[in-house]
C-alpha cells in the first residue's frame, strides 16, 4: 500500500520526540521549584484535566460563612506546571473572606452570584474597594491583601482564577494568631494591644 | 508632636522607592514584549481592575451560536503585565466553539450553566474529550487545538482563564480560509481537496 | 611548595559549589515542567553536548517527500534546560512541510540548499508567504501554524532552530484526522464536509 | 598595516550587534511590566553601576528606630532588569522592623552588626524565628511576612538584598490602618476590635 | 446574507483583542529588559520574518580568518521578544573564533561545510572538546566560553542558533587588551607577564 | 464550641492546598534545570533558612590573599528555587579576585570595610571601574568579567548578592592554564605566546 512508507515516517516522528504537550502532576514523584515530576504520557487520561470537585458549594458553617474550593495542581493534576489553576468561593449572606495574599500569584475573581464588597490594598496603603455585581470580575495583583464580603441579600458564589497552577493562601489573621509567635514579640512589631493579641490567640487557637 | 519623625521617615520610604505592586496598562504607550507600558500610579483607579463587560450574554446570532467575551489586558488593563486575564463564553443550544488554540496561553474553562462536551487534542494526535456538568472545570493546555460543543438542551455559560495577560485565539477554520492563501498551496500542505477549499472559503470571506 | 595553600583554597570553591554550568538530561530520572533531571557533572561527557544524527539526509521516501530529524533533549541531551534545539529537514522535489505548529516554541529556519516555499498564518487571518533561496532565515513566531514546500527543481535541505529544548511539533491534518474523533462532532467544529474528513481519515489511519 | 582588515571585521562586529550587556533604567522613559526602559548605551557611565547612599546610617530617630536606604533600580538604574537589588537596615537599641513582606521578592538578611531577633511566618502558619549573630545571613521566601528586632545592646547594621530590581515593601500595619478604609469593614476582615482599630488608625495617620 | 452577522461576531473578536502573535521590534522606540517595544501590527511584513543578509560569505580577509555575521533582532526584528536567533560562520582554511563567551545565551552550532575543532570549558576548568564533520551539531551552554578553529582544508562554513533574540558576543581577547585598562591592572589579576600584556595590547588596538 | 467548624474548615485548606511557600533543596534528590527537589515541609526547619558559616573570615592565606565562602543553595538550601544567594567575600592588604564572570547570575557588592578597586568590561571592551568606599555597592551585571583588588591599607571585608540560588563561578585564569587545553591551541584562539601559556599551566596546576 502506498501509504505506507508515509505513515511510518512520520510516526516515528510523532512518538520518538518526547517533548511534552503537558506535564500532568505525578503527586508521588519528586517535586521541585517548577512543580510536581511528571506522569508518563501513557497513564495520562482526560480526568487529569478535569476536576468534579466543584459543583457543589462548600461548607459554610462556619464563623466566616465561607468556604473556598480549591482546583489546584494537588486536586487538578493537569494544570501542573502551566501557570493558571481556579478556586470555587462559596458565601452565605454576610460571609467574607478573611484579609489575605496570594504570595505567589495573581487572582482574578468572576461573580457568578450575589453581590460582593471586594477590595486590595496596595504597599503604598490605597486602598482599591468596589461593590461587585453579578458578572462583574477584579483583579487582585500578587502579594497585595484582599478581601470579600457578601454584603447582598443572598448567597453568593464567584469562581477565582490564579497565575499559579499551586497558588498559596496566607491569611493574615491565621499567621498572627494561630501559632505560639510570643505576645510581646507581636505587640512590637504589629503595634496591637497584648490584650487584643491575646484574644485573638484564643479565638484562633494559637497560644504564647 | 512625637510621632512625626517616624511618620516622615517611613512615609519616605513608602513614596520614594518607585516599585511597582502593578503595571496597569497604558494603552497608549509603547508595548513591548513583557506587556503595555505602566500607567502611572497616580492616574490608577480601582476601575483598572474590575470590569463589568461580562455582565451580559455576548450575542449568540451567528452561525456557530458562540459568544467569547474577552477581559484581557486591554478591556481590562489591571492584569497587564500579570500572566492571567479571563473570559465569558455563551453557547445558544447547539452552539460550539470552532477548533482552535491559545498560542500562547493554558485556558481553564468553569462551566456555569449546561452540558458542553469539550476536548483537546495532543501533538500525538490523541483526542482527549468528555461531557462537562455545571461546576466542573477543564484545562486545555497552551497551543492545543480545542473545542467546546453545547451538548444539552439549554443556552450554556462558561468562564475561561488563561496564562495569559492577552492570549491569542487562533481558529483554525479561519486562519486556512478566510484570506488569500492560494487554494493550490493549501491543498498540498492539507490534503483537503480543492473543492472543499473553495467552498470554505466562500463560507469564510477568504479568496484564492 | 608556595603555591599549594592557594592552590587548595581555590580549589574548594570550585568543587564543592555545586553550581551547574548546565543540566545535562537524564533520561531515565524524574522529568518535571522544566526538563529533565540532570547528570551527575562526572557522568557528562563532549558527546553529551555533541549529535551526529544530522549528517545524512532523513528518509524522504513517503508522500509528503519530507524527512525532519530533531536534535532535541531526548536526542542531544547536553540542551536540556537550555530552551534551545535544532533539527534537519530534508525535501525531494515538490516535497513539502504540512500544515503545522510548534506549540511551545518560535522556530528560524535557515535554508541550506534549495528554493523553498515558505509561509505562516497570523491569529488575525494575515498569510506571510515568501519564497525563500539558499541563505535566507525566517521566523515562524510560537504556536502559529506554517508550512514550507520546496518548489524549486532539487532536493533541498534546511536547519531549524527552536526556543525550547524539547519542542513539540503538531501537525494538524494529523491531529483533525489521525485518530477516532467522531465524524461527525469534527465536522462541527471545523465545517469540513462528512466526506472530506472521512476520505482524509482513510488516508492518515483515523477511524470514527 | 596588517592587522587593519581584522580590527575592521571585528569591530564592525562588535559596534553593530546592538546586544545589551545591561539595561540601565532610563528613569524618565516608560517603564514596563519588565522594568524601565534601558538608557543608551552610549550615556551610561560606571557611576550608574555604583550606589553611595548607602555608606552612612538613616535616621532611626522614630517610634521603631529603623532606618531603610533602598538601592533599588530607582536609585542604582544599573540593576534595571537584573534581578536583584539590596539595602541599608540601621536599628537602634530596641528597634524593630514591623511585620512585613517584600510582595515580588525573596530577601537575604547579613547581619554586619548586633544581634537580631528574625523571623517569618508560613502560610501554614508556622513561625520560624531566631536570634542571629553578626555575620549571619537569613532568608525570608518571597510574599511571607517577617521582622527583625533589634535583641542586642548596641546600634545594629545588616544589608539585605532581594530578588528584584525593585522589590516593594509592604507594612502589614500601614497596609491595615494609614488609610481611610472603614472601621466596621477592617473589623469584619481582620477580627480585631474596632476600638484597636481607631487607636491604631490614630496612630498611623489612618482615618474611618 | 444568513452569514453576515456571524462573520460580524467573530471579526469583533478577532479585531478588537490585541493580542500579539509576535512583537517585530521597532528600532527606533524605547528599548527595555525584555526587548525592542512592538511595531504596530498594521506596519508589520513578510520581511520582517526574513533575512537575507546570510546569503553570502562575510568578509574573512582578516588575522582570524573569520566571519560571523549576524541576524539578531537588530538585522531581524521578527525574533525580537521570542528568544531566539541565529547567525553564519564563515572560517578560511585555518580560520578561528577566538575564545569568547555569549553572557546571555546558549548556543547550538550546525556544521554545513568544512572540519572544526570545537570546545568549550566549564566553570571546573574541564574542556570538552571534539572535531566536527558536516553535519554534526554541538551545544556551548550559556556564559562559557567556545571556540572553534577550521582544521579541515577547505573553506567552512556554520551556522549557529542562540537561546535570546539578541545575544551578546563576547571576546576574552578584545575584552582585556582592545581598551585603556592598566597593564598593572589586568597583570594582577590575570597573572599575565606585563609584556605579554603590552604585546597584545599593542596588537588589538589597548592602550594603557 | 461554636468556633470548632470554622476551625476545621478553615485547617482543611490550610493543610490540603500543597501549595509551597518555599522549596528547600533536597540535596540527595534528583536536581532538575530549576534546582534540587524539594524536601517535604515537615522536615525543614528555620535552620535551613539560615547561614552561620559566613561568621567568619575564610583562609586568606594564598597567593591572591582572597577567600570566597558562599551561601549558596548547596550550604544554605532555603534559597533553593527563589533566584538569590550571598557569599562573604575576605581580602588581605594587595589582595584580589582574579577576573571571572558570574556565567549565570549578576551580583552586587557591598563594601563592609576597607577600600576596593573594583571593575567589570562590557561586550564593548569598555571598562568601567572605579574605587569603592566602606558602604558603597556595585553591580556586575551578568556574564560580564570582573575584578576586585583591595588597595586600601587594611584588611578589606565585603558581602555579594546574586540573582542566583546557585551562581557559578568562573575564572578566566583557571579556565585557560588549570587544564590540558593543548598549548597550540590556547595560543591559537586567545593570541597569547606559547611560553607565556606555559608558565601559566605550570603555576595553576595544568599540562600540554
Amino acid at each position: 500500500m502506498m501509504f505506507l512508507p508515509f505513515l511510518f515516517t512520520l510516526s516515528f516522528l510523532f512518538f520518538s520526540s518526547n517533548a511534552l504537550d503537558f506535564c500532568v502532576g505525578d503527586l508521588n514523584a519528586p517535586q521541585g521549584p517548577a512543580g510536581y515530576s511528571c506522569k508518563k504520557t501513557e497513564e495520562v487520561t482526560v480526568n487529569d484535566f478535569i476536576f468534579s470537585g466543584l459543583r457543589a458549594a462548600g461548607n459554610t458553617s462556619n464563623l466566616v460563612k465561607l468556604a473556598v474550593t480549591p482546583a489546584s495542581s494537588t486536586q487538578f493534576p493537569g494544570v501542573n506546571g502551566l501557570g493558571i489553576s481556579v478556586a470555587r468561593i462559596d458565601l452565605d449572606v454576610g460571609g467574607r473572606g478573611l484579609m489575605h495574599t496570594r504570595p505567589d500569584a495573581t487572582e482574578v475573581v468572576v461573580v457568578i452570584q450575589g453581590t460582593l464588597c471586594a477590595g486590595f490594598i496596595s504597599s503604598t496603603n490605597k486602598v482599591y474597594i468596589k461593590t461587585l455585581e453579578e458578572g462583574d470580575v477584579m483583579a487582585f495583583p500578587q502579594g497585595l491583601m484582599h478581601f470579600v464580603i457578601n454584603v447582598g441579600e443572598t448567597q453568593a458564589l464567584a469562581f477565582s482564577s490564579y497565575s499559579s497552577a499551586s497558588p498559596g493562601v496566607y491569611f493574615m489573621d491565621y499567621a498572627w494568631f494561630a501559632n505560639d509567635l510570643p505576645t510581646n514579640i507581636l505587640h512590637e512589631i504589629t503595634f496591637l494591644d497584648p490584650d487584643q493579641i491575646k484574644k485573638l490567640k484564643a479565638l484562633l487557637g494559637g497560644t504564647g
